[in-house]
């Protein structure tokens, strides 16, 4: 089936246009051919509209279905930065035949966006700048800009004759400003910028600090190779706050969902050996009380009990706490407030819980000892593991790493080896009553 | 110290002006009278903009410690949106006491910010529109811009007689136009807007479909009430992606780092009674096998290394998972490819983790058997943790829930689960070679 020659081509067409979302959403539903037949032969810049709100793993099967004709006019017309982000995806043979389709020009431009290391600020970058300086006329600055596509642009960058950064005029002064005054009178310092090689971290950072509707990249000599859109920052800005979730449990921030098993396999497997060492560590708390447990080997079972609750409520309490440092909520300086707030939170929820699991174990076990036990070990289990949820954090934030960097794996440690001490030792003082 | 009569001021000032990240940083290892004592007498629109950079906690010391007069000249001098987020983190009595320090019309229209839930469109909305009709010309427009702080304008949002949204006017194409023309020529239709009541993550979802600067904020007969500037936007982008790691383990989207301890527990506990549920279903598996535990009490040690392991194995697929879905890298759709590829990488670090395991159990026993036994369980634990820990979410996300919700919670007993099953299974099965 080919969309270019059915009847309803012009309906097809509108609504590609009007509603690029919604179309996304029906191309999602459909099958790669049909995808990539119902898009092929409409006009370059409606298609990208379309596909900028697909999943890259999407998109690239569509393209793979395209003649090779459309599918490098598709790579043309997207902005060169999402479209180096788009060939990161693909195995180095099939990123070598789709750049070759292209025309020299556009292969040079991607093919050196995609020299920069992963997520780092050459990558997030439009390299297509508009090279104004001081003494361009704001006339002839707002007949240059006419051209571009709308809406984006909101800060030009200015550069000397060397071509290196030497101010920024802000769209909206532009706009109001004399057509013949030049850009000098328009021109405000730039506060921040990032080097091309920045990591996707210090990109967000600077614009958090800059506080710019976009951000000029320099290369090693200061010079402007680059800009970083609002759109792209947004971008980064939402890929940072969600890689705290990977960081925690020893997945590095630049694995993907779909990164080969090969990077996957190398970045998890050195948290998870360090994981197992700390797992020997429980372990040996455990052991300390073996002849305990061969008398009681109820204890053994209700182990997991108290390194579950103790492991939640701390990881809740880490949680909260790497996300307020990662929002500037908090910093460092109200680790007491943090601390003492957690502990509050889990003596409260431990008593709760300690009351429900004290009553089921007696119901289970018919020893009220042993729900004494597991009730008095879960309040201090819990108690232990809010306190240590907000310092792992605020500790490897004070010690200058990154708080949320393999943070579960240590707090497990803690809650684990407290909350199997707390409930054993209790049992082993108060085995009479078991 | 009052900085104002230091001989120091004029410096005190350019730094505050020029350099406000850096005030900032220094701000922040102040006391807050001293910080207090640094801005007091500075111009209110340098101020805001050191404060800008500042935790809510810190700015709140810092106002606590200024004269009424200067304290409500720093509110009204900053964003309305900003100024009401900051004023929910006060008690009710000193929000009533600061409102009350404000002018009547600042007063009413923090008040009604501070009206709508919190996290809601309303909540983020800048509530002071620039009124501007089809009829309005482009000169008329420029005019009126002039006077606005730099920067602040992307989008210029029409409404029609009645105040409902009428079209969307691009900064870019008024920079470029002719003065006389009206804005009826330059408008665009505006493809997303979202109502005042909208959670944040709706908010963040409009942002994302639409792609632009500014999202238009409309009551409930279509009328425009505030717009959402990007630099709200990627706020509340920033928020709603890291609240993922809140919600997997429990803990509402909503809470924040110093919420009341009230807060935290009402909204924690249930969760925590969830989990205690699944814990003692753990604990029933290991109940399972209480005789052979009561034989073989190394088995009762080696629990939490199981625990641990499978525990940790699945986190980091749930983690890379939940954020494939979030940053739409991955859909619903490609589940046979991540849950392949999770399989895949937890064989691959379950084989080696198994090596090494089972080469430090045997030291610390003396027994292959059991060595063996726990390598066996391991590979099969880390496994099925690949495997659970991409289709938790996954399945969440096609039941039509939050795919971060709960789900650690859910991973963890599936872990726990198989992961005393497989190796207590495994030891019974072999039982003659430990």
């Amino acid at each position: 089936m080919s969309a270019a020659a059915s009847p309803g081509t012009a309906l097809y067409r509108r609504f590609l246009e009007a509603y690029p979302h919604e179309a996304a959403l029906e191309l999602e539903t459909l099958p790669a051919e049909e995808a990539s037949a119902v898009v092929s032969g409409e006009p370059a810049d409606t298609v990208v509209a379309v596909l900028d709100h697909l999943a890259p793993g999407t998109v690239l099967r569509i393209l793979a279905h395209l003649p090779a004709t459309e599918r490098s006019g598709l790579l043309h017309a997207m902005e060169p930065a999402r479209a180096a982000r788009l060939l990161r995806h693909l195995d180095v043979e099939a990123r070598t035949a789709y750049l070759a389709e292209l025309p020299a020009a556009i292969t040079r431009e991607l093919a050196s966006l995609l020299s920069y290391p992963p997520d780092s600020a050459g990558q997030w970058m439009d390299p297509r700048i508009l090279p104004l300086g001081r003494w361009s006329t704001v006339g002839d600055t707002l007949r240059r800009i006419r051209g571009l596509p709308s809406g984006s642009i909101a800060t030009l960058f200015l550069v000397d004759p060397e071509d290196k950064l030497d101010g920024r005029v802000d769209l909206q002064d532009l706009a109001v400003a004399d057509p013949s005054e030049s850009l000098a009178a328009l021109a405000r310092p730039v506060p921040v910028s990032v080097s091309e090689f920045a990591p996707r971290e210090e990109l967000v950072a600077r614009f958090e600090e800059g506080q710019l509707a976009s951000l000029p990249v320099l290369d090693y000599a200061g010079r402007l190779t680059g800009v970083v859109h609002q759109s792209a920052l947004v971008s980064a800005v939402q890929e940072e706050a969600s890689a705290d979730l990977q960081a925690m449990v020893g997945v590095s921030r630049e694995e993907r969902a779909l990164s080969s098993v090969r990077f996957s396999v190398t970045r998890r497997l050195p948290w998870m050996v360090i994981n197992l060492a700390t797992a020997f560590l429980a372990a040996a708390v455990v052991g300390l009380f073996e002849g305990l447990i061969g008398r009681f080997t109820a204890l053994a079972v209700l182990l997991p009990v108290v390194a579950g609750q103790s492991g939640n409520a701390g990881a809740q309490a880490l949680a909260i706490t790497i996300r307020g440092l990662a929002l500037h909520e908090i910093t460092v300086r109200h680790w007491v407030r943090v601390v003492f707030k957690e502990m509050r939170v889990g003596l409260l929820n431990g008593l709760a819980v300690a009351v429900i699991c004290a009553f089921g174990v007696y119901l289970w076990s018919g020893s009220a000892g042993l729900g004494l036990i597991i009730g008095l070990a879960m309040v201090l289990a819990m108690v232990a593991a809010g306190i240590s949820g907000a310092l792992v954090p605020i500790t490897l934030t004070r010690l200058g790493q990154d708080p949320a960097q393999a943070s579960s794996i240590i707090l497990t440690t803690v809650t684990d080896v407290v909350g199997f001490a707390g409930f054993l030792g209790t049992a082993t003082v108060l085995a009479h009553l078991i």
